[in-house]
């Protein structure tokens, strides 16, 4: 096991109608202006909009909106909210919806606390000293950034995306209700349930040893996840359903499933840049899309820990031949992700291998690094994968 | 699934070596002045007693000593440290030991930043308004008090035992390197193994529905904590045997296996009173001579649940009848206790019949509360417990 630092200290507060009470807790910290921040007109749609707004104003606690957040969130509504609680005063960012709402209010609560251009920390040539806190109404189960100390933003000049990680990123507190979920489409519930198993797949296949405990976290995380998934998407407003993927979208990235392990997200890495430049690919499903390939590509350096992934995850017979126990665990997690509609191929997300090449190299840097992880790939190893998942 | 909150912002600072930066840590937080607490010798003859002393002037900050803590922490200590802090201005308190020093920090860093009784918090007469950060060094996988939001300590007057819960209680870091628990003899580790179990298994059995995600992370704790249980018996220097327990210890107790589910300990209730009585009894050892006794009284009511337990930790074969699997599961434990030495009846540790009435008495308040939990117990049951013990 590795020496390790764990450090997750957002308040949680987990459950029906908690939504409600969300004035009354920025109250409680003593915040009387906050940065409204959200995406597209979903909340408005469900009355969530509403009612924060008559919680914050009923708290007595002012507040300035910023809508707006795309998928993949853009470095230039992150300028315009660094620019607003400047000029303003605003001593936290609220971030009502899921993962991109909520990475664009992380990087606007470094912005607004650090001089200078906030794309430097994304590509990590300096470190933010300072930070505004962050609040979250989660309505989305699948990026777990509510509890993560991870951010990834879009820079539209060259189509980068880029993910940081800092303590200044934790949540201060995140507001997670289950029943916020309900409206979440198949097509979204598929991809957030691929990102969750993937936040912990991408810490389990990593190369140290003996952290039984953590393994079998991750496992719990994964099996849970599955079960709870297939009944989400057969019956969307199933209470219990949503609830566990909620908390394990929290627990899959809030560092629980990696203690003692070297932890390099290959797969999230490569995903990156698909949906960096194909700007139409959901995270989730470019993910769907590039583990089974990865896997395929990897196993057989080290096909002992993907059969036990097998045998524990997947309930396949222990005792077999080991690579073939492997690869079945790699087939029935293709096979899950098809079952709960989420793509597998390239092909499927309209992308073509033109790209590859030039993926590959962004992914190296221009050669500047290689993916270490489970094995280390080079540019000759990303195209590989890219290529396996045509 | 019930609402919840979750809330453990410890820092936890995991791994070989890492006490030798005590001093840096409490520095960085920018605290010039801390008290350290300990309990006997066993830390001087180790060592570690110079090697924190070294790391704490070596980064220039001063320290008063208060030592002695016993197990079973008496209150009496605590107004002595509350004295010392009021006099000295101290910033933090660092406890070098394991729960029996955490606790008495704890209640020490409220004493000193309220006025009044320390003890009117253990007796839930009123709650603190503040406290003084605590830092831990950790020397005993055990009581998960590094993590947790509870302390419990010993009034000498009435041999009264209480435990107190407040967020104020969780510590501010905590530094675990499993090294430091390579010296502790069998009989502890076995209690240690006991009570980390217990926070688990107390949080498992209770009556809330729709919990699977913590269910698998409680099964998989106690699972790992059985297993690396028993090769830190046979091999106390096995690092990751010990890392496992260390990181299992703070997990069994920061809430995580819990969450959602309805919590009443009431095993550890009914041990206070034991191990208040008499004093010579080890936490642990009074919890590995109650489970049993109480699962034995309580399954019936819903075998069910045994059951799952039985066959998802202890490999029960699945489909049997399900009041004889959960039976199976009951007697496992308790074998297990025994097979790392830990007493399974009240004779083996050296106390008869004779104090039931008055245990069951005093956990009862005097009448004034019956124990709530997987099933309701009053006087009358909670003695029933105790003679299933004898």
């Amino acid at each position: 096991m590795n020496n390790f630092e764990y450090y997750a200290p957002t308040r949680m507060i987990f459950g029906r109608d908690t939504q409600k009470n969300v004035g009354g807790i920025i109250k409680q910290y003593g915040y009387n202006k906050v940065l409204l921040h959200y995406g597209g007109g979903s909340i408005k749609k469900t009355g969530l909009y509403d009612a924060v707004k008559l919680s914050i104003r009923g708290a007595g606690v002012e507040f300035i909106e910023l809508g707006g957040v795309e998928p993949n969130p853009k470095l230039s509504l992150v300028l315009e909210g660094d620019k607003i609680c400047r000029e303003n005063g605003i001593e936290l960012v609220l971030a009502v919806g899921g993962g991109s709402v909520i990475d664009s209010a992380k990087l606007i609560a470094i912005a607004a606390k650090n001089d200078g251009d906030p794309w430097d920390f994304s590509l990590k040539k300096r470190n933010p000293t300072a930070a505004l806190p962050i609040g979250v109404i989660l309505t989305l189960s699948a990026s777990g950034s509510e509890m993560s100390s991870s951010a990834v933003i879009t820079n539209q000049d060259g189509l980068l995306k880029r993910g940081y990680s800092t303590s200044f990123h934790r949540p201060l507190f995140a507001i997670c209700n289950p029943e916020l979920t309900y409206t979440v489409n198949n097509f979204q519930t598929g991809c957030g349930i691929v990102d969750i198993m993937m936040h912990t797949l991408e810490r389990y296949f990593s190369n140290s040893a003996d952290t039984d405990l953590t393994d079998r976290i991750a496992e719990s995380l994964i099996r849970s996840t599955i079960d709870a998934g297939r009944v989400a998407i057969g019956n969307p407003q199933d209470y219990d359903a949503r609830a566990t993927l909620m908390w394990a979208s929290s627990l899959s990235h809030n560092d629980l499933t990696g203690m003692g392990r070297n932890v390099f997200m290959a797969v999230h890495q490569m995903e990156h840049e698909l949906s960096g430049m194909y700007d139409f690919v959901a995270h989730g499903a470019g993910l769907s899309v590039l583990f089974p390939a990865w896997a395929k590509y990897v196993y057989k350096q080290n096909p002992k820990r993907f059969a036990q992934y097998a045998e524990r995850v997947w309930g396949c017979a222990e005792g077999g031949a080991i690579e073939q126990t492997a690869l079945e665990g790699i087939m029935r997690t293709e096979r899950f992700f098809e079952e709960i509609g989420m793509p597998t191929r390239l092909s499927q997300l309209g992308v073509s291998g033109d790209g590859i090449t030039e993926m590959a190299d962004k992914c190296t840097f221009h050669g500047g690094r290689t993916l270490p992880g489970y094995i280390e790939l080079d540019a000759a190893g990303i195209r590989a994968v890219f290529e396996l998942a045509l």
